[in-house]
């Protein structure tokens, strides 16, 4: 086959040919950005959603699963929200032959259909906090471009939703959840920015926004998650209240954590190359890959050897296969690194004889070890193959910085810092350099060693300057 | 707190204060038919899908995940089957506050979705055999009365799909799923009856639909799961075929397999009783409650004791809480009757001097056991629980059935096995008999020991007769 776009040079291209090529998507479906998850596809989402729980339980979260339908009544309740998506909804206006007296939207999130059910649920203050999410679709009518995992009609989508006493408990909550989006994009060998979106640009009814947004080359930046602080919009337009331990009447806060496909689509634009897919092993369908090496013939011997490898690492818990086909060995490669498999195992006669595993990881390192200590040679392999792919990202990402000093010009290839004194006439003014936008103020400054004070790039003034971030978000 | 309504003689009274006081799910959301799945609840739900996909996945279905909307020229293809949907399909006819030029079926079940992408995938015999679930959310507008788990709105449903070389190994697939299911039911000590509908009552587009019934008591049956054999009518419609290995285009054959949420509403109808829900341990959320019974004050040895049987149990993979409120032992033992909890450890003075165990397993039975031994204790006492909730069910079962001889009328109050003749004529003189309709024909006698040679109880034939079910389907 042909080989693949460039992927810095023509980065949508490649992208394109990668998902289509690996199988883990299928566009072809008849509604423009609605995708088939396909077998490859949904085993990767549901490593996804079981490494995102993994991180969201310990916070006790528990899950729900709320109606995908809400009523155009409760719809409305919160204006800034309605607005945010008047757009943007799916409306359900007939069942059978028959007009519905109410339309109903196809949730775009769930906010409206859970609230007038947190205004049953919490009562007193011993209800607080509340503390759910559901893993479900959501819709949204876009009409920019779609592209698989980024922009998509329907949308997989992970939602955590608390309840607080007040707004110290809701602002330690959305700490805690950025701890924990952290610890999701570190096994997923992810480096990214976390910045405070500016006013004009928060989310439909929040008090304030935390985006996380990962550069993607040039000036493109993904969000690939987001965590909300509502104080008590949504609490007073829902009628959510409790009684304190004094019986007082109080009105609680509230917060969101919202996480899509996206963080999905971030990994194969991240990580992928011009092999293919490249996953980090959390979230890896198949994490090995073992392939006999028979020279001229099928050797028994090494045919029984492989089967037995993969055995005693299927039993360990290692997402193994065995490639045993009639393939040539390089064809195989091919075929495996296009999926984005962490580790092969190549066994021939000389492992045969010495007992021994050579490995080459997915971004062509090669190690050997012992077979009597197969378990712990293969997972050490694999730990070790993150540490790599998050150097290589975390380089990459530095390389897609820049600090832009008083009286630079703003860079319209890279994603700029810039600093910003807070008003909106300054902020706009980011967008004078085509494609760029005032992203956010930066909230880490962990991949920024040593900046100075900051004064704003537009009009000087440092009284209250904070550093921002300008780039082109997708 | 009061009584439950008496299951026996108000059924759905005591149905719905089980699921209200159990909290197992909420029924207060704004839309009719579309229940919140609480966080009781959906842990319910989803070791429910857990079991199924330990049962489906030995089958070599694979995951996959199709987009919720269908395009209303993709419904439309297979003629049977839109006139069965036509009436129940909620429609998307906006988007944001555009009319879409297509109007968008919410999907009642998914075969108009994926059948456009078999076409596209099925190209060859090496293809072949396809098969794929998916678990997801489908949407009926039920005009009937609805009733949680049982008639809603919004359906959690399991759907396996496949394509088959041709009939008789598409008929195969039908006998693997069938047995698949008896596991899945064994497992959920649920014994039903096996039936094929007859034809004027299968699934809109299939051959045949074999069903599994439950019946509730009086003559009150509920479908809890189907297999359906398409032969190539939806292939024919939706273009899917494959070249043979002599380079022959030849269509292929088609099943499916429908469990919706209607199988934990079997669960909740069959095994609760007046003290509440009572769970199979296979999808109890919480198999095991240790209560620690203080006496008249609270003893450190029994608190860390309790604690440690708890940290045993869970540690073994057992589902597990400590409940060491400050509440009565006998206000406990009523809250977690409630929620169905199999089996209940009191431990007190006594079982710490003797290091033993007192269990109580829903069913009232008492047992003790060793510490020393706690693990394969308990396990052994949920084994125990569960064969006793499978005799009890299978004892509740063969009570409600009722063989009708020759000349005799159909008790209104039984779910009836009569001979049929498989005439629409005679079978349609069971709805003479109110609330009775013909149900299907028998497809697994094991209920039935020593069945003569049926005749049909209308016109008294004996050729093509048959041994059928008449019943008051949900």
């Amino acid at each position: 086959m042909s080989e693949l776009p460039d992927k810095e040079r023509a980065f949508f291209e490649w992208y394109n040919e990668v998902l289509e090529r690996s199988g883990i998507t299928d566009k072809r479906y008849p509604i423009k950005g609605m995708n088939v998850w396909t077998p490859f596809g949904q085993k990767t989402a549901s490593l996804l959603d079981r490494l995102i729980r993994s991180r969201i339980e310990p916070l006790h979260y528990e899950e729900v699963n709320f109606p995908t339908l809400i009523p155009e009544t409760e719809f409305r309740k919160e204006g800034e929200h309605i607005k945010g998506f008047d757009e943007q909804v799916y409306w359900v206006t007939h069942g059978g032959k028959t007009e519905l007296d109410v339309k109903l939207a196809l949730r775009p999130t769930s906010e409206t259909a859970m609230y007038p059910m947190f205004a049953l649920w919490v009562r007193s203050h011993r209800d607080l906090p509340l503390r759910v999410y559901q893993i479900v679709s959501v819709f949204r009518y876009e009409t920019k471009t779609t592209r698989p995992f980024i922009r998509v009609r329907e949308i997989h989508f992970f939602e955590g939703h608390t309840v607080h006493l007040d707004g110290a408990a809701a602002e330690t909550q959305v700490r805690e959840d950025i701890r924990s989006f952290e610890e999701i994009t570190r096994a997923l060998c992810l480096p990214h920015l976390r910045d405070r979106r500016p006013d004009w640009d928060k989310f439909p009814g929040a008090h304030y926004s935390i985006a996380f947004d990962m550069p993607l080359g040039g000036s493109k930046t993904l969000q690939i998650a987001t965590v909300h602080y509502y104080r008590d919009n949504f609490a007073r337009a829902y009628g959510i209240g409790y009684e304190d331990s004094e019986g007082n009447r109080q009105v609680p806060h509230q917060t969101t954590y919202g996480i899509s496909e996206r963080l999905l689509g971030a990994v194969v634009a991240m990580h992928g190359d011009a092999k293919g897919l490249v996953f980090p092993s959390v979230i890896a369908p198949v994490q090995v890959v073992v392939i006999p090496i028979f020279g001229k013939e099928r050797n028994e011997g090494v045919a029984s050897f492989a089967a037995e490898v993969v055995r005693t690492l299927t039993n360990a818990g290692i997402r193994s296969v065995l490639d045993d086909s009639d393939e040539r060995p390089g064809a195989k490669y091919y075929g495996w690194e296009l999926k984005g498999v962490p580790l092969r195992i190549e066994l021939g006669r000389k492992e045969l004889e010495a007992q021994g595993v050579t490995m080459v990881n997915r971004l062509g390192e090669r190690a050997s070890g012992s077979v009597a200590e197969l378990t712990s040679v293969v997972r050490n392999a694999l730990a070790a193959f993150d540490q790599a792919l998050w150097t290589r990202a975390l380089n990459q990402l530095m390389g897609r910085l820049c600090r832009i000093a008083a009286g630079q010009p703003l860079d319209p290839e890279k994603v700029n810092v810039l600093g910003w004194c807070g008003r909106e006439s300054c902020g706009k003014q980011v967008e004078s350099t085509p494609g760029l936008s005032l992203l956010g103020t930066l909230e880490d400054t962990a991949h920024f060693e040593g900046l100075p004070e900051p004064a704003c790039l537009f009009c000087g003034k440092t009284e209250g300057a904070v550093w921002a971030l300008a780039a082109r978000p997708l």
